[in-house]
């Protein structure tokens, strides 16, 4: 509705890169700062109520417990959903631009309004999808897993949602221009894509997934075993996701590449039929956000009841009717995480190519779309720009390598100032809780309640102030390399970071969550259970997993789109760049 | 002598890609090999000696400590000397394959020798640098710190190199083509790039240094924090060397295009200057490698004094002289790993652009360098090859994205594979100690001789048997990428490796050298010392940083260098690709 109402105003796609900047900016304040609050007193509670102290999970004594179930929503809820709209944005905006200027290449310097609305109008379908998909799932009856309606859903908002897109590219692409059956293909790479990496997930994960009983079982010699198992756990799981993502890449630009052949208008200019199939690919993996989300949403809301439950003394009844609910929590929690990262991946890459057209239409002067109407030839001026650019982005360019280099490395270092801001905050939030524990009288034995409030306030204060570090790089090093560098550069920076934070991203995210379903796994009474060294070992690599998988791998997804939207709001400051190479 | 020898029996550096490949292979096997096998003996035997059992390092009675000392000459010793030895081999191969190429374009298909040797010419210089840098430490007498003689020995062969390599700049390029000046700038910048990267890892990793001790001091939490603050600082330390490079690498260029703009038969290809000049830079980096391979030689001699001396219970005044000088080894170990990533990004980087040069050469017909004497029109051709080639490396293109996204995940499923490897030989390692220590009586009392064999056994069957799949895949890969999408994806697969192991590799290496330090600072006595919870944690996270310093950090200096080489031996099968993008 956001993108609808700016494109009825403005007229123009290009102009709604700030509206993206604007969602990226917050949805990195939501998942980043989110992510610190939540994990500072989930690590910090657990080092000394479950190590030290030998209470359970969510135990009213905890002078942390309550900080702990805030951060739940704080940080798994809202940075999620953040994220998500982020990538729908991104996804919108970028295919907006993208449609616009196919438009103008095909029906010469005619803007066709379906070809820039295309994105708008599969999102609303998705949308109805979705609707469906939650009513199947809301209203099953008669099953045993509690995992099954939800799949359900998923899986029917998926077979209704291509059947809805096959029809849409029908009757906008039908009568003219790009062929509906190759820009549907194409979606359905995407589509199968996102489904794709939601099954990897549940196969490096999964609570009795092969590689998180390893890591239980490697446990049993000490702490060090289990962080190093997970930790390859991790980096092995990053292979498949992206090699789905390329082949959805390959088949979508080739499918789009193949069938925009056909048509004379692009014949010169194939390539951007290959962009707009990615498009489609793009459009088709995130058809089914809505339903995502929704699954998502399932674990912090149960985690939460959970830990009402147990602080307020309610009968054992209650807890375990929650427990398995909470397990599926963790599961679907986990499968978001992948989705989010693919779609983050795909957005990303088109916005990327979005940028690229950006400057060419810059550099044809069409910086008003109203010039056009006044000046048809400019569409041909804007095709010749087009075929130059790539001259410019040679990988074997200095601009680029260097822009690429700096690029791969910003993953790393953001990644890291989020992981030490957790780290700053676990250390603070065991200092009170200690301090709480020695200075108030009777806390221990629950006759004395704890300061809840001092150790909220220590989550939100570390979280607000050391995410300052964090939240700048991504805003600053596109602008201060363009500046020196100038556009190609920036192109460069971008991809690199991508390049570099898909495969850390997953290595975070999956290697902390085969972390936390091990600890689960032993918890169930395997390899002696609780109260064992070797549930110790894995209490220990579930706190390290933590900050990966909560705080900066989410996070990543964000950077590498905030990355993208800052490189387009700022295309006009690049173009004037101060050091210029032949 | 080796490249030397090739160069004057075939007369094409072209072909001694198959050397460059042969040695990167040899140096994988050296140094992914001897990582597994080194790291699998020193956790396992530190997981039961030091935590389970309380021997000090080195115990005789420890079943894994012969397997130990062996291991830190097959990986620290060995691998880094492979690892060198590479980067040397590609820097030669690389520069002599661009100065063929510069060669023919500046003279009009007349190949001049010295343009082709010039990194052989260097190479010398640096070995006589070398000997004098060497002199000065070996007979420097009255120093108190024992880092000075190391460390003035470097200085001066720095200096040397620099004045020889302006007289051979002179020499060569003077009376024609190249600026000599211009030449030996950019040459400086690589050298002065090396030196810098030497001093970063003193300032993140030294024994003293800030975050050296902030992760001691977050180890009184416990060992998740300890992991989470070593990790963090691994990270953000990857920000420094990183621009270092790219900086380097923006002033060479630059100075390498800005006086190629001089001579006017590169005025149309001045890109080639450019390329030139980082050539220059990786030359200069590299000029040194000879005095800082010394450096690295004390660190494993040290420590295996150490480790004989405790074995066979010299007098403790034997003891007490080692230990100053086996700190003193593993800071200039620390120092090496720095430089060597440095120079083998800068190499590998060297290698892309002979791969781009070379397929020119191909594409130009100039298969043998012969039928360039017959035909000198030949140059001609491969001129306008060369500025043909940047749309085929455009970024955004989809063969160029799916290369580099494929690349970029590759740093990161080989790392995860070789820290399997060794979580998997340590897991063994201890299974076999505690089998021996319950199996043979009066072991634990130093009365009966352990088993050392069977542990060697387990190092060796370990190593030989896990280092297939990480080896296989940089192998595997480029063939497979480039058998379907051609020369341009493999060359952007390279690129992308590059830029993602770079920030990987130093993550792994310098976080876990700090948690390694960190360990040894609380040794000292800080934070309680010895016997402590907090010495406990920190050696927990030692030993998780083991396999990222010394197998999967160091191994990806070659990983990269090794798809480089590969790239280019396999050129003409690349040239034929299955699909094929407009």
């Amino acid at each position: 509705m956001g993108l609808s109402l700016l494109y009825a105003v403005f007229g123009d796609p290009g102009v709604l890169a700030g509206f993206g900047f604007g969602a990226s900016l917050a949805a990195l304040f939501a998942q980043l700062g989110g992510g610190i609050f939540t994990k500072s007193a989930d690590v910090g509670a657990d080092l000394v109520g479950k190590v030290e102290e030998n209470f359970p999970e969510d135990d009213p004594r905890n002078p942390a417990a309550i900080a702990d179930n805030v951060g739940d929503n704080v940080g798994d809820e809202a940075g999620r959903g953040a994220d998500l709209f982020e990538s729908l944005t991104a996804e919108n905006l970028g295919g907006m631009i993208i449609g616009l200027i196919v438009s103008i290449i095909i029906f010469n310097g005619v803007i066709n309004p379906y070809y820039v609305t295309m994105p708008l109008i599969v999102r609303s379908l998705g949308i109805i999808a979705t609707f469906v998909g939650l009513a199947v799932a809301v209203f099953e009856k008669k099953f045993k897993n509690p995992i099954k309606p939800t799949r359900d859903g998923l899986l029917v908002a998926s077979v209704i949602a291509a059947i809805l897109m096959f029809v849409a590219t029908w009757y906008v692409f039908g009568p003219s221009g790009l062929t509906p059956s190759g820009s549907a293909l194409a979606a359905y790479a995407g589509l199968a894509a996102g489904l794709l990496i939601v099954i990897y997930t549940e196969f490096y994960t999964g609570s009795n997934a092969k590689p998180v009983i390893t890591i239980a079982e490697r446990s049993k010699s000490g702490p060090a075993l289990t962080i190093m198992s997970g930790n390859a756990v991790g980096m092995i799981s990053s292979g498949l996701p992206v090699i789905t993502v390329a082949i959805a890449l390959l088949i979508s630009f080739g499918l789009g590449e193949q069938f925009a052949g056909l048509i004379p208008a692009l014949a010169g200019n194939a390539f951007l039929g290959g962009v707009y199939g990615t498009t489609m690919a793009t459009m088709g993996m995130l058809s089914t956000a809505g339903i995502v989300l929704t699954m998502d949403g399932l674990g912090p809301i149960v985690d939460n009841a959970g830990g009402i439950a147990e602080m307020s003394g309610a009968p054992e009844i209650i807890r375990e009717r929650i427990e398995p609910l909470d397990a599926l929590g963790n599961t679907t929690k986990a499968l978001t995480k992948g989705y989010a990262m693919g779609s983050a991946a795909l957005a990303s890459l088109l916005l990327f190519q979005a940028f690229v057209l950006e400057v060419a239409r810059y550099k044809a002067g069409i910086i008003n779309l109203t010039s056009l109407a006044s000046n048809p030839s400019l569409a041909i001026t804007l095709g010749t720009q087009l075929s130059g650019l790539g001259t410019f982005l040679a990988l074997n360019r200095p601009d680029v390598i260097i822009g690429a280099l700096i690029g791969g490395m910003l993953p790393f270092v953001f990644s890291g100032t989020a992981i030490n801001a957790v780290s700053v905050g676990a250390y603070r939030m065991v200092e009170e809780v200690r301090r709480q524990l020695r200075e108030i009288p009777g806390l221990r034995e629950g006759t004395a309640k704890p300061n809840y409030a001092a150790a909220v306030d220590i989550s939100t204060k570390t979280a607000l102030r050391l995410m300052v570090v964090p939240g700048a790089i991504p805003v600053v090093a596109p602008i201060i390399v363009g500046l020196f560098l100038g556009w190609a550069a920036v192109g460069a920076l971008v991809v690199g970071a991508t390049i570099s934070a898909i495969p850390l991203a997953i290595m975070m995210m999956w290697g902390g969550a085969a972390m936390d379903n091990a600890k689960k796994y032993v918890e169930m009474g395997h390899f002696g259970g609780k109260n064992t060294e070797t549930h110790a070992a894995t209490v220990v690599g579930d706190t390290v997993g933590d900050p990966w998988k909560d705080t900066a791998g989410p996070s990543l997804h964000i950077l590498i789109k905030l990355l993208n939207t800052i490189s387009l709001v700022f295309i006009p400051l690049f173009l004037s760049a101060i050091i210029i190479f032949h």
